[in-house]
């Protein structure tokens, strides 16, 4: 979390899913992303995931990372009351491992997209490094970040050792 | 659909649904259950659902059959805001066959239940025939409509002929 | 389990799903529900679960909880000898994590419905207040204790914290 | 069907199972054992079901095998409720495609085993053949005309031709 | 396809995914958004899929909307070689119906984003929507023209009839 | 293993696979049923498979249980090469669980039956129930014992205690 | 099939394959590569298949693309009783699509490696041109020609138009 | 690593995937294969894995052996930009166990083909086992190896005791 008035809003459907989603919320603060990061339920908080999703533009949003696990309705139902971006992780889940997860945020019907990223750890990164590619175009230092985030984890390639 | 209060509604979220729910119409009207049937989307009419949640329990319904398909999240989000039970029916979907449906629809997490049906028609009927069940408590019409339901079903069995 | 006369059954296939669905006996006791709970196994003990069908309605049970887990048997049979509503709960299962309990108990024919719950203790502990919510029509003091969980679970959502 | 007394019996949980359980027929006819075929629903007919079962060895039934879709509980429910050996073929399932019915066959606990065969026809076929193969020890003829059946699928496969 | 400055480039493995991805460029073309259309094969021309991302950024595209089946590579090598959003969409597959396609293209490693959609017309569709969103901070005209799309959707489902 | 004659082979892929099949040696055990255990790799020791199933017959086996795991192939080429019936017995693999251990062996194309019981050690124990009541109709005994362990399992059930 | 002595072998469980393997015949056959092309079944003749294999390098063979669908043995069975390379083509089957094929044939334990390629037609055709780059090494003129359908293929790619 | 000039390339898109990859390496030690191993990842390093590829043929790589988890591009792109014959092996993925690796490397469209083998150390040995016996048409004392091994394998079998 930031001082400044936040870019991105990070949000999941319960405090579990935090060990998944701090992965979004690290690579926005390498990035130097202002957000927010908090507790939003579909399910228990339908009134409150309600009323983030109507302030999110008007707050200056440009992106929603949402994260929930099981039958993972978060993020698409964000998606269908604003049309701030919502990037949806799918957090792996106990029984199906997260299969269940995927499938409920990326199989969207036509009309109310959710831009859906890998199931774990890796897509809560990978949300937060499209947000920053998103908001790269306006804002040349977010280019810049990125086109230096991308040369170092090549050279780190470059430099990996099979013992 | 029927004039009288309705006691089940049964609400779908495209009227391509209706192929699969009317089976669910169709059950209650043979039960002679008061239903009324329509389209609340939980992604193009979040409020709409919201409303009608909010509404079922005062309006008297003592059920809401609820079907949808792919990222299907309007059965949970209907739960999500009514104590009213909420009967979950995954429609069949294009690409993954209704998969995707059931399991949007069956692994809600713990603190908002959805019952779920199986997958298609088969499901709807269930649906009604279970919302037939609840009522059977106060209404002894309908426990015995079910009894004559099930020995016919049975003595259809005893008929059947392989040729 | 309670000493009044129990109004929803807990059955599972084997003591060892009782990891699983002690989860929807904490719920039931939690709301005061008078309720039971035993192992009934449909295949090691076709006739007890026969009886326990038979009995069920003139026991004025009002639902019954049932747990499996594999070739899931139970609910589908319990509920094709008694028309008191069957809810049932997929318990996770070693190789195949649960999707073959949930299949075997939610893809029932037309005919004899099973509501279905999620795989393990979210579904067991679902179940619970699904029957809790049936009895909240008959029960005033159901209805406003669901209404008082809902809040609680919201407000615990508020006050979450990411650290 | 046969005028003999049966030796095996085909059972299935609807009429339309036919179109798959006929292999299973075809199979016996050309093998010249005396079978019996007849619909017996699980979930419909509980009780047939169990009288069908308790009757099968004082009626010589030397295997019963069962086929059924979806939920399919009718094998592993004849299993437990006599010892003679039974076959359980899978249905395609219309939304599923007989994933959930071999699942629900198949994945039976220990204690009660069903011999499973491969969904759809070619599972018929196949039950058909293991319950001939079953005989063949008793009666040699099953078991000459086995290995003639054999002698003959080889015969047919030297002489394919690929145009 | 249209003659300004294309803001979005719709690509993909095939012109048999037209079917599909035209689905993209029919949403574009309704909101009036510049841009282009064309076959780009990840594994039949590695070099044009290369300089495609290379000149993407330069070239003024804001989104790429990438459609592939099978093992559907080109959305995330795309990304691997641009910054500019990579949005895929997974064309349905003759065999697994699009699960493979799903499965590669959403499950990029940690470093690479790769924004997923539905299966086929729907993840299309989506996606393009998706890439309005992206544009409409900038340019207020399409905010204001997805918010009158979806008012309009929400009418559609007012105004819906079961008959 | 014992010492009489063996009437059933127990054989499995790999001796890792004993963790597994043990559990069919220990029913037949049980059950004094004279067996075998050995291991027989359709991979790596094609020929010896070839043998043990010609020579099965003769030898006087009655039934074999093969399992494997991953690609199983022991089950179906064993019932290739021999009339005497073959229980199959899914291993549960490392990545994917046993499903592609199940389905290597219980889809078997039309001509070639290969008995299949659930994965892991469940139907290890239920392939030998399944072949002790294979051998019950000739020998009372077995028929007896069965009936007994049923007796047993049963009873078990009624004595199990929820704490 | 040609003339010369043969130095691939296409071969397939059932005649009914053809379908799916002429697809591998055409590309031989299109890069001038001597070839036969037979029906071998594992399981109906694996004597048949037991020789094949075992005179395979003998007879010259440089490569074995082999077909099955279901439980699909063919491939590996080949490979335990060869040296030559043996490419596995997946045969779409008929309730699972395929995707028993696909386990079936790729998931071998060590030590006996069959290469597998897609599910149906595109595997066919891969396997027969993964043959060709095999024997390129040797013989220039098949390097050659692969390099010139590279490029027709990339050459098709830029000339592709969407109307 | 060997000094001589790599006959087998050892790529892989990850140091985290090297424990399923040395597998590979173990046996191509074993086997006295000239060969190298290292780090190539798709997506983070796309221009090393265009120039891997494009150099492969001329340095003398008969195969390569090509592992990655997840979306896993690499085989199939390195497939795409040299008529080595790649060798693909899907590493074990955390949350869907692989078979997301699978389906992205096996499922390739037709035109460029990529040999795929099982999911994790067991694939990673049969890959190198597979270029061994690639290898062994030119060089005798490879096919002399494989032999032997063969064979050691087949002893291991008659000689393992089940305790």
């Amino acid at each position: 979390m930031t001082d400044a008035q936040p870019l991105v809003g990070v949000v999941m459907g319960s405090s579990s899913d935090w060990d998944t989603l701090s992965g979004a919320a690290e690579v926005l603060r390498d990035f130097e992303v202002p957000h927010e990061a908090r507790v939003v339920s579909a399910h228990r908080t339908p009134q409150l995931m309600a009323d983030y999703a109507a302030e999110a533009e008007q707050r200056g949003l440009r992106a929603i990372i949402a994260g929930a696990g099981g039958a993972a309705h978060l993020p698409g139902m964000l998606a269908a009351q604003t049309i701030v971006p919502v990037l949806g992780v799918p957090v792996q889940s106990k029984a199906l491992n997260g299969l269940d997860s995927l499938l409920s945020i990326v199989q969207m019907p036509a009309g109310v997209p959710t831009a859906t990223f890998a199931i774990g750890t890796a897509g809560a990164r990978n949300a937060a490094l499209f947000a920053v590619a998103m908001l790269a175009r306006e804002e040349p230092r977010y280019a810049e970040a990125l086109r230096a985030f991308r040369a170092q984890q090549a050279e780190r390639v470059y430099g990996e050792e099979l013992s």
